[in-house]
C-alpha cells in the first residue's frame, strides 16, 4: 500500500487509516452500485443514506436534541465568518466577539466588512495571543458572543467556554470540533471545516439551533441563507458528495470504533500530555502557550536556540514525522494531534525530540 | 474490482475509469508523501502542483492566453449565479439575460435578490424551453450578457454563441465546458461546477477576463471576491483539495488520453449522433428538443406511451443502464452522455431501447 508516514500536518491532516482503506476499497463501486460515490447521484438512495447518517451521527455525538439542524455548506470557515452575521446580526444590533487570534481578527474584519456592527470585548492580543482571556464582560444586548474555540496558530485552546447566561454562542471550531464532549446548550450555532478532525477539506460543519433560523433575512443570496440548506437538507444544489461521505466514515468510526468523544477526549489528553510533559521538562524546547489555556490539538513549540528549527523540521521529516513547521506567519514548530493522530505517532516524535535534543542539546 | 455499470447520470456523473483507477491506486501514499491526497497540506509542493497543472491544463485546453484567470470556487453554479452579479454589475448599470430554462430562471432571480437591473432579453418559455432563442437583440448599455450554454433538463444546447460584439458574454458552461472546443474571446467570464464533465461534485471552474476583475467591488465579502482568488491563486483559504486533485486528473486525461477538445467533440458527436439518429427513426420515441438546438450532452425523450416510462428506466437499470430518469420537474427520460460516457454505453442503450421498443412497441 506504499509508505505511511506520522502526519503531524494542521490541516488537511491525518485521516483515520481505516477510514482510507473503506474508501480505496470501495472506490469503484459504491455499494454494489456499479458506480463509485463521486458518480452517484445526489439525488440517489446511496446518497440520501449517507448524508442523513451523518446528519444523525454529528447529532448523537454531540448530543444535541431536536431543537439543532445540521448543515453542510461549502466554502471553509472562512465563508462562515461573513454567512454568521450576514443571517444573525441585524443590521440595527451589535455581537461581541473575542478576539484570541488570527482567526477571530478575521471572523471580525468580514463583519466589518459588511458594515455590521461588532464590539471586541476582549483580547490576547497584549501577549501575542498566547493565553485566553478570562472574566469576560458581556453586553447583555448583544446578539451573539463570537469565539473561536482553538487557535491552531498559537497553540491556545478554551478549556472551559465563557458563561455567557442568555445571549447565544457561536463558536468556529474548526480545529477542535469532536476533540472532546460539548454541551451545547449555550450555543446558537458552531461552524467547522472539516479538514482537521472530521475528513477531507471541502464541507463545513454548521450545527444551528432552530430559534437562531428565524433570524434569516429574506434578502440574503440563496446560496449564502441558512434558511436554505436547513430546508433542502443541504441539498439545495448538488452538495460536496465526496467530502460529506469522508465525514460520514469519520464520524462512524469516531462511534464505532473510538467508542464516542469522552473516550477520544481521553487519548487525545493522552496525546498531549505526553508531548507537553516532555517540553516542561526540557529547557532546549519551550512550548509558546500559556500551560492553562494550551490546546490539545496544536501543540505550539520553540527551540531554545532557534536556528535549530529548520533542522529540526528536515530531520523530523526524515525520519517520517511530517507537517512540524509552525504557521507561517509566527515561524517556530508545531505538532497537530487531531483525532486521527495515533498515540503511537506521538511517542515517535516525542521519542525523536529526545533524540534531537540528545544530539543538539 | 466490483461491478461498474453504464452510467447516464445528470450529475455527479460519470468519471473516466482510468482517472477512478489512478486515484484509488494512489489513495493511501500519494507519490510517495507517505500520506493520502486527502492529508497533505494545500501549502505542499505536492498540491501546488496538483493545481498550478490542472490551471495550465484549463487555459491550454480552452485556448485562452495570458489574459484569462484560471478560479477554483465552491458553492457550485448556484453561487455564481450570485457571484456574477456581485462582482460584475454595479448598481447602476443593467445586465441582458437569456432565459433558456431553470438554469437561467435562477441566475436570474439570483441577480433580482440582490436587486441588481436585469432585463430579459430573450426566452424560450413560450415552447417550454425546447429551444434556443435567435436573432437577439441585446442592449449596448449592457454591463454583461448571460446565457445557459446547454440546458441539461430540456437537452438544449447553444451550437453557435450569439453575437454580442463587444459585449461581454457570461456564461453557466456546467453541463458543456470541455465537450467541444470553444472560443473564448467574446467571453468576460465562464463558470462551470465540476460534477459533470470535469470531476465530483464540490468545486466550480470560474474563468474570467482580466479586466473583468477591474469591476470588483472593495466591499465584498472576502470569499466572494474573484479578487481574493486571483490574487491567493484559489488558496486564500483551504481549498476543495480532493475534488480539484480530480479534475487535475480528468484534464489529463482529456489531454493525454483523448487527445484534447476537438476529439472529445467527435467522439460526443458519434455518441450523440447514434441515440439522435435512432430517436429519429422511431415513432416509439420522441426527441423533447428542436433538431437544430438539442443538446449532445443530455438527450431528453419520452416514450409514446408516457405510462411506459417508469418501467423503461427500471428494466434499463436492471440491465446495467442507470441515471436514466428525466428531471423530476419535467419527467419522462434523458440519456446524459458527457465526456466520460464512452461510446459502448450508447451502443449498449440503444441496443436496449431497440430490444425495448420491440417488445412494448
Amino acid at each position: 500500500m506504499g509508505k505511511r508516514i506520522h502526519n503531524f500536518n494542521p490541516g488537511p491532516a491525518a485521516l483515520p487509516l481505516p477510514v482510507l482503506e473503506e474508501i480505496q476499497g470501495e472506490f469503484l463501486d459504491y455499494k454494489g452500485s456499479g458506480m463509485s460515490i463521486t458518480e452517484v447521484s445526489h439525488r440517489s438512495a446511496w446518497f440520501e443514506e449517507v448524508i442523513n447518517d451523518a446528519k444523525v451521527r454529528v447529532k448523537r455525538l454531540l448530543g444535541c436534541g431536536e431543537d439543532y439542524e445540521v448543515l453542510f455548506i461549502q466554502g471553509g470557515a472562512s465563508l462562515q465568518f461573513s454567512m454568521v452575521p450576514m443571517n444573525l446580526l441585524p443590521d440595527d444590533q451589535v455581537a461581541d466577539y473575542v478576539n484570541t487570534g488570527s482567526w477571530s481578527a478575521k471572523a471580525i474584519k468580514e463583519a466589518q466588512i459588511l458594515a455590521k456592527k461588532v464590539r471586541v470585548v476582549a483580547s490576547s492580543e497584549d501577549r501575542d495571543f498566547t493565553y485566553i482571556p478570562k472574566n469576560i464582560d458581556f453586553n447583555e444586548d448583544a446578539a451573539y458572543v463570537h469565539i473561536t474555540s482553538n487557535n491552531t496558530i498559537r497553540g491556545t485552546q478554551w478549556s472551559r467556554y465563557p458563561d455567557t447566561g442568555t445571549l447565544p454562542l457561536v463558536s468556529d471550531l474548526s480545529s477542535d470540533i469532536m476533540g472532546r464532549p460539548m454541551d451545547l446548550t449555550s450555543f446558537g450555532l458552531i461552524y467547522a471545516g472539516a479538514q482537521k478532525n472530521l475528513g477531507p477539506a471541502g464541507v463545513t460543519l454548521v450545527v444551528i439551533r432552530r430559534d437562531m433560523l428565524d433570524r434569516v433575512p429574506d434578502n440574503l443570496p440563496t446560496m449564502l441563507r441558512y434558511t436554505t440548506f436547513s430546508a433542502k437538507n443541504s441539498m439545495f444544489n448538488t452538495p460536496p458528495c465526496f467530502a460529506i461521505y469522508v465525514v460520514q466514515l469519520v464520524l462512524k468510526w469516531l462511534e464505532e470504533t473510538v467508542g464516542g468523544l469522552a473516550k477520544m477526549e481521553k487519548i487525545n489528553k493522552e496525546k498531549a500530555a505526553l508531548i507537553y510533559n516532555y517540553l516542561d521538562k526540557s529547557d532546549f524546547y519551550r512550548g509558546t502557550a500559556d500551560k492553562e489555556d494550551r490546546s490539545m490539538m496544536n501543540v505550539t513549540f520553540r527551540l531554545a536556540e532557534q536556528s535549530l528549527e529548520q533542522i529540526f523540521v528536515e530531520e523530523a521529516l526524515a525520519n517520517d514525522l511530517g507537517g512540524l513547521k509552525g504557521h507561517r506567519s509566527v515561524g517556530g514548530c508545531r505538532a497537530s494531534l487531531y483525532n486521527a493522530t495515533v498515540l503511537e505517532a506521538v511517542e515517535a516524535l516525542v521519542s525523536f525530540m529526545t533524540d534531537f535534543e540528545r544530539r543538539y542539546g
